[in-house]
Formats: structure tokens, C-alpha cells, sequence
């Protein structure tokens, strides 16, 4: 057991919260600051994409006894239910009885802080932290960023603030820090399928509904009222994008062409389309993420990705299994946790920011590639007739908790299979003949 | 003409002062500030590092007719002279002619602040901006970071304060703003080679010196004054490193051992070695460089580069010219000008990054190896015989003001010929056999 300690967790969203009951089921006394309101309190912001909780979330929240918990409020999707122009089909995620699962941020994060405020630790909302001084793990907080600040001292401070994070804003100014932020041409905005009368869903609700579109998609998951949370992703700039839309006509009449059989299941879309705010994409990366045995970062805090893979709080959670590892093995020597810690996680961090930016791209340029779609379905025949010996990459990243950096170097090792594959004379039509296969089962030997 | 405006200059430093020349002989006022001292009043920092100028920076100092007063603080070295651990070998850089010149910085500095008074823009020292309100152009001054600040409004502002620019510090804050701060894990340190008693010289003052290591090298520049500012470059960390050097003895040593012909030259090695402080190394990148018509990000405040390319103030002067040439044609449209300059400058300011990051590479991992060395034997003697047909990436870059892109586009396709001529069977025996000059005259036919 550790030495109690008083440590502040700045960020009250779904890893500070996390965290916090770590923390406190470790002995610690628990401060957690949030500059927003109590978001139990108020409406939220509709700027929100759905969370896909997936392995790595799941065994945080077990490994500290909340994931039944949250499994009351989780809604599993077994399926993608894939919205083509004139059809729709479906594509399971994984093998029999793997999903991931659907929650709305807003309703966990509320849930999280219930539960981490019944293990004993203590919130402060509407206190704005404006920096920290490392060297000795205090806060300054105050009205404004100019004005009077109060000082709060702790015996160590964790920014769990996001990818905006103001404690990391202080550990930037540090020489050898190491940063950068690089925002993708796609926005994204909240739109709303509500409810049928009857509470019931107006789509499946246990798959992840998409509509690829190449350079744009809409996507839709589930919640617990019957409504869904859908999210629009689209270029900022140029021909389909949110600078075209201007008004409620040409909004109508793009998803008439472009999602028509969402448009009877949203009927408060241009309404919700102005209104709600169309937001930013960023991979942030950094490093170090820790500053002696005083600060240390976790999720987003230190490595904000976007959203293409559903592991941003996956991994954010993960960042929190890690740490506990290494408290549970290293004790008091905090500087040797933290050490340990973010040597362990950032590798992986950069692995799945990585995945995920691949998988935007993916989206956005390679769905009409004849050469990739064939690829896609070469994999899947070759994993179905060998599970054992081809785990696809999605399997890997969502349903295992190996390393994200072991997914990525597999991942390419099987690209690199592929890719030789793909150079075989006739390939479009022998693709699902043995000389196929046998060629494949050579190039994994070589492994 | 323009439109005279009232224009703040923030930095002091080569680019801010040649800047504030262009900008007053446009006819505008010119304001420049800075947080330091008068460099003319002080003594200079000692974590210097001697510049080369070359093509790009006179071109931008004879655009506004100041070459000829820099020429007579410049020493033009023709070549390098590589003291190898046994021997000493000169190479020269360019054709008959063509070389690089040696300047302190402190000197042109000095020099450069002369001019721009004369030309009459107005110094503002020891002045401290700690942010700017972007729409408005408005600098906030004060003595410290939390004290009362002063407003001073200006038509516009350019932000010339270097790689921790306070100026950017604020357009980072923006959404969508892109950035990067990447630091090398080799620091440097200034050393000093004193004239000899007669004032002259102590070795040849028109070579670039250099003692190449591998991980670590020492280079030396000469002073008009007979002295020489040197800079050892090593890793911060390891077995030859900054941390493994700790006393008199040890550096003394691991001098007599590995630059044994620098010793009698340096009479104060220990004392300048620990006296001097060890700086780092930053590759700073950022998009956009420019806020409407308001504000402009010039020189190392948008793009800080390492320094093995000799051209961090080269590019920034090179700015500088792209600047003046965007306002000559779209005269009082500064929208314009900004948007222009920032858009022609970006890629060139990144390939210039990417180059000097390559050298890095080359001089700390490739100096040892037999195939690089082959490679550069086979171009210099290739070139030596097609002086029209293969143009040396170094030439590229220094003694032409053609595009930092362009140098590396065809230093890339360079690249992969010579790759390709690497793979010629016996190629060691045979490099400068009439089959070898034949491949390579083929394969530049394919560009």
C-alpha cells in the first residue's frame, strides 16, 4: 500500500474521474478541479460524438469494480450497418458475442462522477486552474486569467484536462519539451435522431450505423431513450463541406442526395445543423509527459487523437490501468511510477494516433479503391478460413488489450503481405483460389 | 507606394532588424521592440553560434542596399577544412569563387541595428510584450508576465521574436492552428579560439572548420578580430556527452583524445567549457504564419530550424525578400501580401527543416559508413564531369536562391539514382569505370 498522499486531478471528464477513484481506492486523499459547471447539473453541449467503449475501457473500469456500472447504461453493437447510396448491409465487428458499446458521453461522464464522488473523492466545479508550478505541484486558480489567482499546493498534481490542457500549456514552456498539434481539414458536428412515440429506436440499435461518403460521412450510435447521436464529418472547405451549407435549403437538399434514408429519422436537422457548433479534429502529441514525482499528464492530456478508430477513451482509460500497474509495483517512488508510466504509454499513445489517422484517411480516400476494397475482402476471406493465423487489425485494436504498437507492426507486416499478394498476375479473379492462400500462409512464414 | 502605416517590429534580433530597414524604406513607421538590453551596450551571450551567410541572405541585404556594409564584417570561406583524427583535409564548397562567409552574430547584430536606426525606424529595448490582442494589433507591455500591462495599438505587427515567439505563443491559441516543437537530443556549447599575439589568425581563417565524430563535432569560425567562435555539438546524454564530461580533467581528456589539434588553440577550454552554457536544439514548426491584415510571423518565430545547413538565418532573410516582393505587387492589400507570403514560404520553410534535419542525420549516423562515403565519392566525380548535369543539393541550397522545395525534390531524385548505382554489381571496383557514368546519364533521362 502507498503512503497517503493529497493529489489534485485537474479535469473532471471521463479519465479524470476514472482516475480519481483509482486514486482514492489507493489510499489518497482526491481533489478533482473542472472550470465548467457540474456536468450533472446542467444540459449538454451537443457537441458530442458517441463513445464506443470498447476491451481496454471495459478492464479499467473492471480493474477498479465500476464496469457493471456502466454496463447499465451501455448499449452493445455486435455490427456495422453500412448506409450505401441505394442498400444497406451489415459487417459484424468481430467474432460471435464481441461488440463494442455504445454510451453517451454525457451520461457516463455524469455516472463517472457519481461514482467516483461515492468512493470518497471530492469535485470542485467553476474553479479555473490558469497554471501550475511544477517544482512544487501548485495550482493557481482564479475568475480570470489576468486577474487574482489562489494558490493551492498538493503533493502531486494530475492534468487530466484534455487536449487543450492548461497543465501541460506550463510543462510546453519547459526546454526539451517536445509538442505538436496538427488539425485535420474535416469538422464535425452533433445531429439528433430522436425517439419513436413509443421509446423504442427508429434504426437498429445494436449496430454502428455509418454512410460513407468518401470524403464526408455521417455516423449514428445509439442511447438508452431510443434516440440516437449522430455525427457529421465533413471538410471545413471546398465542394461537400460545412462552408457550402449555408442555409436550410442546401442542407436539405444535400442529405436528400447525399444520407436520404436518414433524412424521415431527422427531422430537426437543419434546425440542429445551425445550431450546433461545428468542431475541430487534432492529434496532439508530446513528451515528457510527467515532471518528477510532482505532474504527471493522462488521456488526452497528452496525446489527443482523432476519433476514426473509437479508442480515444480506450486508450485514455488505458493510460489509467498502466499507471496502477505501475503504483502497484514501484510504491511510494513516484518518480519511478511516473517514469515507468509514460515510457510504457507514450509508444503505444503514438501507435494508436497513428491507427486512427490512418483510419480517417482510409475513409476519406481509399473507399472508392477498387485495389483496397479487393484487399479488404482478400483479408477477410483468408482471416475466416485461418482465425488463428490472421487476426484482423480492427480485432486487435478493439478486442485485446496487446500493446497498440504490437497492432500497428502486425498491421503492417500484413500490408506488406498484402501488398505482394495484390501484385499477382490476375489477381481479381484468382483471389479466393489456394495458390492465393498458399502464397499468403509462405509470406506469414517469413515473419 | 503604400499606404504608410505604423508598424511594430517584434524582436531586435538579424531578421526583425532587416525587416524594419524594408519596411521603413517602404515609408512606413517603424516601431521595434525588444525584451533585451541594446545588444550594442552589452557583452554578447556566449551560446553563440557564427553564422555563414550565403546566397539568399546577401540577396535579401543588397534588396535594400545594406551587402556592401555587411561585406566588410564577413570572411568569405571558399572551403572546409575536415581535421580528421589524424589528419587534416580540405574540401571546397563550390566552384572557383563561390563561398560562404563567416559573420558573428553579435557583430552583424550590432551592425544590422545601425542600419535600421539610420534608416530611421525606432528601438523600443528591454521592453517585455507578453501577449498580443491578434484583431487589433495591439501589444501588451509590462514588466512581468502577471504585472500591468501597457496597450500600445499598431496598424499592424510582425512577430521577428524568434523560436519562443510570444507573438506565435498567441496564434497558437487559436482553433485549427497547426504546430510543432521537436528538440534534438544534442546540445551545443560556444568555445573560443583567441587570436595570436600579432592579432592574426591561429589557423586557416577562410575554411569552415570542422572536426567530424559521428555523434559529437566541433567546428570553428573566424572573427575579423583573429579569434575563432567555436561550437561543439554533443548529445546531451550517454557515453560521449555533455552529462558524462563533469570536471576539468574529464574534458581536458576527452579533448587531448578526440581533438587533439584543437588543444594548443583553445588555451580556455575547462574554464569556457563549464562557464558557457549548453543550449538546445529546436525544429519549430507552425501554420498559418499570418492573422488577416494584422499580423505576420517572420523568420525563426515560424519556422526554427537546426543548424547544420548554415541557413536558419539565411531563410529568414530569404523572408524577407519573398515579403517585400509580395508587397510590390499587391501594394496596400496586406490581406493579400500576408496570405501570399505565407503561402510561398511555408513548403520552402519546411523543405530547408527537413535538409538541415537530414545533415544531422548524415553527420551523426552516416560518417562511418562505407556505402555513404561511396556515394558521395561517385557524385562528386560525376559532377566534377557534368558540372551542368548534376548540380550538388549543397550548391542547391547555398549558392543559388532557386527554392529550398526545388533543392530537395531533385536532392531526392538524386537520391534514387544514386541508390540504384549503388546496387551495380562490384560497384566499389567499378565506381568510376564508363558504366557507371553511363547508368547515371540513363537515369537522369528519366526525370
Amino acid at each position: 500500500m502507498q503512503t497517503s498522499k493529497k493529489i489534485a486531478v485537474v479535469g473532471s471528464g471521463l479519465v479524470g474521474s476514472l482516475l480519481a477513484i483509482y486514486l482514492k481506492k489507493s489510499g489518497h486523499t482526491v481533489h478533482v478541479y473542472d472550470r465548467s459547471p457540474d456536468i450533472r447539473k446542467i444540459q449538454f453541449s451537443g457537441r458530442s460524438i458517441n463513445l464506443a467503449m470498447s476491451n481496454r475501457g471495459w478492464k479499467a473500469l473492471d480493474g477498479v469494480g465500476v464496469g457493471d456500472a456502466v454496463r447499465e447504461i451501455a448499449i452493445p453493437m455486435d455490427k456495422r450497418a453500412i448506409h450505401l447510396v441505394d442498400s444497406l448491409k451489415f459487417q459484424n465487428y468481430g467474432q460471435e458475442g464481441e461488440s463494442i458499446y455504445s454510451i453517451s458521453r454525457g451520461t457516463l461522464n455524469r455516472k463517472m462522477i457519481d461514482l467516483a464522488e461515492s468512493a470518497g473523492a471530492e469535485f470542485f466545479f467553476e474553479q479555473k486552474i490558469w497554471d501550475v508550478t511544477l517544482a512544487s505541484a501548485t495550482l493557481h486558480i482564479g475568475e480570470t486569467e489576468r486577474g487574482e489567482w489562489e494558490d493551492r499546493k498538493y503533493d502531486m498534481v494530475f492534468g487530466a484536462d484534455g487536449a487543450f490542457s492548461r497543465i501541460r500549456h506550463r510543462m510546453q514552456r519547459q526546454s526539451m519539451f517536445n509538442y505538436s498539434q496538427e488539425f485535420l481539414n474535416i469538422g464535425y458536428k452533433e445531429l439528433h435522431i430522436p425517439a419513436n412515440a413509443d421509446g423504442s429506436h427508429k434504426l437498429d440499435k445494436n449496430s454502428f450505423h455509418i454512410w460513407p461518403r468518401g470524403e464526408y460521412m455521417l455516423i449514428a450510435l445509439s442511447n438508452l431513450d431510443g434516440s440516437f447521436t449522430c455525427t457529421l464529418f465533413m471538410p471545413f472547405e471546398g465542394e461537400n463541406s460545412f462552408a457550402s451549407l449555408t442555409d436550410r435549403k442546401e442542407v436539405e437538399a444535400f442529405f436528400e442526395k447525399n444520407f436520404s434514408d436518414s433524412v424521415d429519422v431527422i427531422p430537426n436537422l437543419a434546425e440542429d445543423f445551425f445550431r450546433n457548433p461545428t468542431s475541430t479534429l487534432v492529434t496532439m502529441k508530446c513528451f515528457p509527459w510527467t515532471y518528477t514525482d510532482k505532474i504527471a499528464l493522462i488521456g488526452d492530456a497528452c496525446h489527443a487523437i482523432v476519433p476514426f478508430y473509437g479508442q480515444g477513451m480506450n486508450a485514455g482509460f488505458e493510460d489509467i490501468t498502466v499507471l496502477y500497474e505501475m503504483m502497484l509495483v514501484y510504491g511510494d517512488d513516484w518518480e519511478k511510477v511516473f517514469s515507468e508510466y509514460e515510457k510504457s504509454r507514450k509508444p503505444n499513445a503514438d501507435a494508436i494516433a497513428e491507427l486512427s489517422y490512418r483510419n480517417f484517411l482510409e475513409m476519406s480516400t481509399k473507399t472508392a479503391d477498387d485495389k483496397f476494397l479487393l484487399q479488404k475482402k482478400i483479408e477477410k476471406w483468408f482471416s475466416d478460413k485461418h482465425p488463428d493465423k490472421w487476426v484482423p487489425l480492427y480485432s486487435r485494436v478493439t478486442f485485446s488489450d496487446r500493446p497498440y504498437v504490437e497492432a500497428l507492426a502486425i498491421g503492417d507486416f500484413q500490408n506488406a503481405i498484402m501488398e505482394e499478394v495484390l501484385r499477382m498476375e490476375n489477381i481479381e479473379n484468382i483471389w479466393n483460389f489456394p495458390e492465393v492462400e498458399n502464397k499468403i500462409l509462405e509470406l506469414l512464414q517469413s515473419q
